[in-house]
Formats: structure tokens, sequence, C-alpha cells
């Protein structure tokens, strides 16, 4: 069997995408024991640089070991009794895939849908709310699958008047566009590392309020194998769920360090690290680069003769869609940019495939040689494909987009 | 917050270990997209590595993207229908976890239990299935938690006269100990990576035989956002779990590739890496290699004047369980072999809690050299503590075991 030595892909799809290379410097980090007072220190610093990324001052800020569904069902199912009403609003595949989640906790769920390029007004949703009475509502933020943002600020005031908890995946936009748990009264929060925070999936951060955190506490057991005498278990149902027993989880990164899961340490120095290079470069520096970046790429593909997918005033900075003109075959496209230029765009799935293509700007990937190679390339293999499109325009119009935030963009050098 | 540079640790306690440096370095290769060729390529990769790991011509060998426990309850929650019959052989703390996980699956969980430290008899297994006739037997193979080993061999053709499924958790034992899937007749088998395959923790290979696919397969659903007409869900009660739905997710590794969890592409590099370190060594070599250390280790704490705990015809080659003198503080050995030499040794839990340490050697620190540091550190921080011991013979006894394996040992010279 070969040594790994893959092609190096420029990652330009929906994600996942091309890590930073600092965080996957830190995944060779050779591992210490799990209790191992540098080990703990880490998990506390994690902890710290968590309710930093997410915005927030709740204690139990944490990753779940797994991919950024992990995070999604140990959110869901710690909380969701069976017959408990869950409302989950829908604009995309991830919409759907929260309900089937919630479906499976055996929760009552109900569904409001608008299509596939739109996002609900904060009305739609209140409205919903006082029909269904649920005890969650369940929303994505930033759904990968139609590229959409649901603005999320209205929706805690709502949660908050009706006595709902409030829950958002925001795997896809994090770290590209505004996310403020605190400010926006979530009460809980999952997210993956895949997308702008530029690490590889395999690890899910999670927060969750006090109020979140009192409700799923009537549920805490503590295992048999290491039970002590003072330990005592809630009285409300217990979770489904083993691995995704978030009160669980809570003593094993608490005080008590109540062993449960052995901490898989080199996605946790990932974690870590995708984390201090995002503050590092700074929140609010790093979303107005996913912007521009979003912008440069939006610009230029216009410019390449293609029509852009969806509502753009709620689009994600961080991917575009992109709709496959008539002439061409969209798969050969992708095939052509992957084998030709080694460059990943992105299909789709569900109402829009074989209809839009999904060109992201994330992570690493959301910086300027990336995106004029992308579109220079698109435009090489469009052209030659038959296509239709004025020659040099989308990289000139990428610069200009560029060229408008200079000052910024002038601060590296 | 500062770079990561964890203080060299010597990993010498019941898991996990330091990982092979090879494995650390896999990580840190950068990503190619979750369909690419390459990607679907080491996927296949992967499905035949650990099918040579774990000594199985089962299709239905991958990854499941968490802890080891995760793997564990991805087989229990796909086949286990509430109400199932499930018989668990206790004797450590892993039972009691396989029997927890079950329980929450709502399975009429069934245990039989011996004192930690000792195994069962294949005839108190059988006349236990005799007594519950269980859908499914899940016991654990080495447990860290007593250091014992429990013998499989004869337990597939008992289960399979009893129509039975059959299951093992093999995490702390694989690679270090003999596991043979199929000349055992297991239908299921979970693994982690942080033990004799020395990685990290974080990913879970498992293995299916036809038999245990069949019945899961009963349970096949498709979500909803990806769901195309010629998908049609099975007849048997939906999984309970998205994220450990076995179907599914062998949909996504399978040539279907529907989409279920984005692959924690490092932690795959990671396993493909830890199978082929195993696999170019050889399997056979790599648990004599683990053989000769545990007894060396074994050895080398005899002549420490401490006592060995449980029953050593039965013990993992990878860890020794030792009695703590009763003139010394458990704790205070442990942190200063941690504090002052850099290694770590582990406690115990439950009824072991404060009575013994756990030494391991496993993977990468399955060595000579590991041994004898850790042999004389534990001498020195022995005699220190007024622990009365004669000096220098824990190494003598340790040189002993390896010079009577000279040919072999000498096969690397």
């Amino acid at each position: 069997m070969k040594t790994l030595s893959p092609p190096p892909r420029l990652l330009m799809g929906p994600g996942p995408i091309n890590c930073y290379p600092r965080v996957l410097s830190a995944m060779s980090t050779q591992l210490v024991g799990q209790y191992d007072p540098v080990m703990t220190g880490y998990m506390n610093e994690v902890m710290a640089l968590y309710r930093q990324v997410f915005m927030t001052q709740n204690e139990q800020t944490f990753l779940i070991d797994g991919t950024s569904r992990a995070g999604i069902e140990a959110v869901l199912v710690s909380a969701i009794e069976p017959g408990d009403k869950v409302l989950v609003p829908i604009f995309g595949r991830f919409g759907h895939l929260l309900a089937e989640i919630a479906e499976r906790c055996d929760a009552e769920v109900h569904t409001i849908e608008v299509p596939w390029g739109e996002v609900f007004l904060p009305e739609q949703i209140e409205q919903a709310i006082i029909n269904v009475q649920p005890k969650l509502l369940a929303v994505v933020q930033g759904d990968t699958s139609t590229t959409m943002l649901q603005p999320l600020e209205h929706l805690g005031e709502i949660c908050l008047r009706h006595d709902v908890l409030f829950y958002s995946d925001a795997t896809a936009s994090i770290g590209g566009n505004s996310f403020e748990t605190d400010k926006w009264q979530l009460d809980a929060v999952s997210v993956g590392l895949q997308k702008c925070l530029g690490g590889p999936s395999g690890s899910a951060p999670v927060t969750l309020s006090e109020r979140y955190v009192e409700l799923v506490g009537k549920r805490r057991h503590v295992e048999a194998g290491i039970r002590s005498s003072h330990h005592s278990d809630g009285q409300s149902s217990r979770i489904r769920s083993n691995y995704f027993d978030l009160p669980m989880i809570m003593d094993y990164w608490g005080s008590e360090r109540l062993n449960h899961h052995t901490e898989a340490a080199s996605m946790l120095y990932c974690a870590r690290e995708c984390a201090i290079n995002l503050l590092e470069e700074g929140i609010d520096s790093t979303i107005f680069r996913h912007k521009v970046a979003g912008d440069a790429m939006l610009a230029g593909v216009k410019a390449l003769n293609l029509e852009p997918f969806g509502d753009l005033a709620h689009k994600m900075h961080n991917v575009v869609g992109v709709y496959i003109p008539d002439t061409v075959d969209g798969e050969i496209i992708r095939h052509q940019m992957l084998h030709d230029f080694n460059i990943e765009i992105g299909t789709s799935f569900g109402p829009l495939q074989g209809k839009i293509w999904r060109i992201g700007t994330m992570g690493y990937n959301a910086r300027q040689d990336a995106v004029f190679q992308t579109l220079q390339s698109l435009e090489s293999v469009l052209r030659r494909n038959g296509h239709k499109l004025p020659l040099g325009e989308a990289i000139d119009a990428a610069y200009d987009v560029y060229a408008k935030v200079n000052p910024l963009q002038n601060e590296d050098k």
C-alpha cells in the first residue's frame, strides 16, 4: 500500500476544503495521557477558545467527538424526550436532517418549508411557534445545499417569549458569517471544523446555555462501571444514547473529570488550532475576508455569463450556487476542473441535482489567489466546452472587488 | 494561546498511548474532496486493510467516525429493536458499558458476572444463552479495567448453534493479542485505534458479517434531503440514531456513495496508516512483540517486589495490573513517575480504585527501551518512597525475557 500522497487539490466546493497548514501540523503532535494535567489543560483551553468563537459566556462549551452531525444528534437526543414537540423550519437539505434526527428521538416533529433558495421571515417562524407550541426550535443557520443563510438575530427573543428552546446548527456558516450565541439568545449551537474554520471533519464544537443545561441535567446518569456512592441520577427519562449523553460528556469536561469516552486527542489539537487561527486573525477580519472572497467569486461567475442561484441578499459569504448552462454538461465541467486543473467545485443534490454547481470560498481558501485560479480555470473549461463568455472579464470583475477593499487587503503587506 | 508543545511523555498506562510517528505524520496530510476518486480510493483501501486487520472476508468493514464507544453504539443501536434480548457477560468496566448501551436501546438486557480479575468459561456463557435465549451476545475481548482477555474462540460455534448474533468489542486487545473474526464466527466487531494499533482515539473500525448486515438491512432508510425515487425503506423499525445508522453508513462507504456524514478525512488517513503499520510488521510479529514486552514488564514488576493482579493465564499481553503496596501512596508514585520521569502509568476505578496500578506495553510503546525505562524509573520512585526491593533485579528480569527471544529481537539489527 502506497504512502499517502494525494494530489494538491484546491477545494472550492461547499466543503470540506483545504485545511490551514498550521491545523494540519497540530494534528501531528504527539499525545499525552487522558488525565494528564497537560491534557486537561488543553481541554480547558479549548472550552475558553470556543466561547470566543461562539461569542458566548456559556460554561458548557466543548467538543463532541464525531463529525458535525454528531454535534446535532448530541444536542437533540439529550434534550428531546419521546413525544416532545420540535419545530424545524426547512430551507434545504440540512433542515431535513434536523427533522429526521428529531424524528428518530421520537419527537413530534413539525416542519415549515420555503422553496430551496429562500429563507424564512421571523414572523413566519413565530406564527409556526404559536401554532405548534414546540419545546424546541431547531434551525440551520447556513445550508450549503442551497447556499442560503437564515437570519437568526430575531429568533431568540421570539423563542424566549414563547418559552421555546432555541437551537441552531451553524456548521457551514461559522467563521465566515456573523454568529453571536449570547446576543441572539441561543440555547444550543453545534458546528463542525470543515468549513470556514479550516479544519477537517471529525470534531463538533457545541455550546449550551444554562437553560439547556438545566433541562438535560434532569436526565443525568452515571455509568455503572464507574459509579461511586455519591453519584445520583436525575429524575427525568434516561437519554437514549450513551455516546451523545451531554450530561455525561459535561461531567467528563468538567472539574469532576468522570470518565466517558477517551477524548480524541488529535482532533482536539486540531480544533484548538482552528480556533486560535480564527481568533488571531480576528473574527470580524475573517468574516470580512470571506465576504470579499464571496463577492469576488460572485462577480466573477456573473462575468463568465453564468447566473447565480437563489436569493442573493441571503447568500452565505462562503458559497455561491451557479446555474449550469444548458449548453454544457455540468459533470464534464467538474471533471475537467478536477482532473486538468486540480480544482474541485461542487455538485448538488435533491431538487437542485444537475441544476447548479456550488462554488465555495471558505477558510484557508477564502483567498484572492484561490478565487482567481478558480475563475480563470472555469473560464478555460467553459470556453473549451462551447459556453459563450467574454474572455478575461471574470478576473477583471474579481480584481475590481478586491481593489475596492485595498486598504484592508494591503494590511498584510 | 501558546503553540502546542506538550512534554514528551512516555505513556505506559492502559491507553491511550504514544502514537507511531508515521501515524502522526499521516494526519498532517492535506485533504482531497469527499467524493474525489482519490478519497473514495482511500476509503476502499481502508476497507481492504481492515479486512486483513480483523482477519475477515466481510465486505462491510469500515470506520465509524468517533471514539471506540461510537463503534460499540453503532453496532448495538443498529441491531437492537426495543424489547430484543441481549446477553452481556461482564468481567470489568467495559462489560458494564456494553450493557448500559444496550439498555439505552431498550433491549431486555441480561448479564452474568465474574469477579474482576477473572474471565468466563465457554460453558458458563452457553448456559446463560440457553437460559436467556438472546438475540445477541455482546462481550468484550480485552477489558483494560481488569487487564483480562476473554477467550472468544469457542463462542462463535455456540452462538451459531443457538441462533444468536455474536458481537465483540476488541478495542483494547486487537493488534496485541490474537483476533480472528471469521475463524471465530463473529457477526460484528468494533475497535479503536488508541491501544495496540498505535493511533489516537477518534476512529472506530468495525466489521460486520453477512448475517448481521442482512438483519440491519431490514431497517434501511434514506434521508429525505437526498432521497430519489429508486430508494425504498426497509420493513423493520427505523434505527433510533441517524449518526450510527449502519445501513446508511454502508451506503456511504459502498458503491452508491449516498451522502451521510462528511468522512473525517484526517482520522481516516490515520486509521489507514495504523493498519499499514501493523500489516507491514505482520500481525503475528506484532502480537509476539506485545507478548514479549508484556512478559518482560510482568517479570520486572515481580522483581520489584510487587504482586500482579488477576488470573495471569488470561492477562492481555499489553497491560498488567499491579497491587499497590500498603507502604506507599499509589497516587504519589504515579505523580512522581509523571512529573519527575515523564512516564505515565495508570490508575484504576470501580472496585479496583486505589488498589492497583495498570501498566501498559502497547503499540509503539511495546518496546524494550520503554519497558526498561519504566521499570528502572518505577524502581527509583518506589525505593525513594520506602518500598523494599532488590536493586537492579527488575531490569535483569526484563533483560532475561528479551534474551530468550533474541533471535527474533535481533532481526531488526
